[in-house]
């Protein structure tokens, strides 16, 4: 085992009652590495709002601690202050994006936490605000040992390989430690395993390109970038024996939706003779979700196709489409890496056995 | 039939002897559309020195021209003065770009000419002027005539098709007028055919969505820009009936060398069903290159993946390769469409009779 340098992380809680909570300003990566720290529920909310934090688990922790920066430190005198001052920040909190899952659920858990606290015997306000804590903490413990045990699962999956090829950012950042993809990843590393990394650059958004090529560098784990067009070539010379992605939802059948351009790196690695592996929490797999077919393809903006980091690339006036995400279909994917072991084929049964356990 | 609305050409010889020759600085698209008119070898040699002519085909007619701009429409006294003043004019212009075979190619027959009219029976440099025109002519209207015949087979091919999908710049910017590739489109709709284009944007270099958009938003043809990762996503909702793509190199059993990216076209079309076309030139078919494995991949400079139009994408120090072209197996094109008609599989056999015809 070596010790990997010590990454940034993404949510930090920097001790005691009050914070600070700081938080890594994702907008401003790669070109600098800078925190902010966050003193208010207001604060918070517009680090979520402008997308300084991001990534679904990052965004539900950072959001479990913001309702504790509502009291900076000062105990509620009595069980209803607590209450009305909880249920206020977590409305507005939530309101910071609206459709994120992660979010409303860590506010579901932090208001039941400050419930259990009011119902006490004896009203504690310190107590109250020691509980409020210990949720975020558990919410925010909870995500790294998920993490840890996705980067367990999946390190093993990697063990023979020289060469691993990703897709977008399933790193550190968009979690609270280690991540889902990028998480088998650095677990290998630790473990002392050689592992070269080509990153697909991800268009539109580049996460690729932005963020996982600077999560890989702040470990100091060898990485070439590439275009997304350049993955084919990469595998025709033998240079990577798995690939591995994250996942965005995981119909009943394994079908996964995840970032655009996740379909393509799969129809390659299955020509080319590559494993293709998901990971992602089971927490992902929504099982009324039958089979790929019933996940909409969101689309963005066609700003994001037609400009390049805010440059136009294209003609004024160049109509464009902007598929958020695709679909893999189940049969293209060798495993799927969950914090309870791998899923393999046929997915229908190992899914409902891993939800049912 | 319809007219198509007229596009400006790439390279125009504004008439006479002396010119100017007009070209389109393809630097400045897609933002602005404007002209150069050169009226010296000079000027042509900056022009393709700097990109702003770009394309095979269409390097090697500008610099016919450019030999003929070194008299500025002044005929020589002598024999040996037209020789003198043609032979300098061609090995300055091949300097602009040494490794262009199209260049060379233009380059030797404006000499020929020139020594042709140097050896006529009486010396008239009216009539050597009038002989180097002639040439260069010719050159622009062979070029103008194959892409013609090639837009008109290939135009076949995509009768049935509603919508259809191109990678990287195949059209008129780099050719005389049609260009190949995409003159089986122009060509479709100059027919009357109702065609929707899926136009890949081409990473690194983004010439589908710099030239490409701007060369159908030209022509008013309806077209969608998208990532490169987004093709697979275009192909399964069945928006596509065909691919076609130009090449830079064909292999003697079909194999054919072009824009990174082509290959992964390529293979997403096979598994999705739609045919997959190469338009090409005869003079692109290398007989001495027996299959793609001959074909060096050529990798350029790492600046153009970790940059987009010259703006950083990625963390300052990140590796990336950039691999300019990728091989597309015989196997996945459903047919190589050439001035001479349409080649199928077996391509060993087709492309042998081809050659020999």
């Amino acid at each position: 085992m070596t010790t990997p340098p010590p990454a940034p992380l993404s949510v930090a809680w920097q001790g005691g009652l009050a914070g600070p909570l700081r938080l890594i300003d994702q907008t401003r990566l790669p070109e600098a590495l800078e925190f902010i720290d966050c003193r208010s529920p207001e604060q918070v909310w517009v680090a979520i709002e402008r997308l300084k934090v991001r990534g679904a688990p990052a965004i539900g922790i950072a959001a479990a601690w913001g309702v504790l920066l509502e009291f900076a430190g000062e105990a509620p005198a009595t069980g209803d202050e607590l209450m009305e001052r909880v249920v206020k920040s977590c409305e507005y909190l939530a309101s910071s994006r609206p459709t994120a899952v992660n979010l409303a659920w860590a506010l579901a858990r932090m208001r039941r936490a400050a419930l259990s606290a009011r119902d006490a015997t004896f009203f504690d306000g310190v107590a109250a605000l020691q509980r409020l804590h210990d949720e975020a903490r558990a919410i925010h413990d909870e995500d790294r040992a998920m993490c840890r045990a996705i980067g367990l699962h999946g390190s093993a999956l990697l063990s023979d390989c020289r060469g691993v090829l990703t897709h977008c950012n399933t790193g550190g950042l968009a979690t609270s430690e280690y991540g889902t993809a990028l998480s088998a990843i650095f677990t290998a590393v630790d473990q002392g395993q050689a592992l070269h990394v080509f990153v697909d650059e991800t268009r539109p958004l580049l996460q690729g390109a932005r963020l996982t090529a600077w999560e890989l560098a702040q470990r100091g784990i060898p990485a070439t970038l590439i275009c997304d067009s350049m993955a084919a070539q990469v595998m025709r010379e033998g240079k990577v024996q798995a690939v591995i992605v994250g996942a965005d939802r995981i119909a009943a059948n394994g079908d996964t939706a995840n970032k655009i351009g996740t379909y393509t790196v799969a129809v390659l690695a299955h020509r080319h003779g590559v494993p293709f592996y998901v990971a992602a929490p089971l927490s992902t797999i929504d099982a009324r979700t039958a089979t790929g077919a019933d996940i909409p393809i969101e689309e963005r903006h066609a700003d994001e196709v037609t400009r390049v980091l805010g440059a136009p690339i294209a003609p004024r006036g160049t109509e464009a489409v902007n598929f958020a995400f695709d679909v893999t279909p189940h049969e293209l994917i060798a495993g799927i890496v969950t914090e309870a072991g791998i899923l393999r084929p046929p997915y229908a049964e190992s899914i409902a056995r891993a939800l049912a356990g």
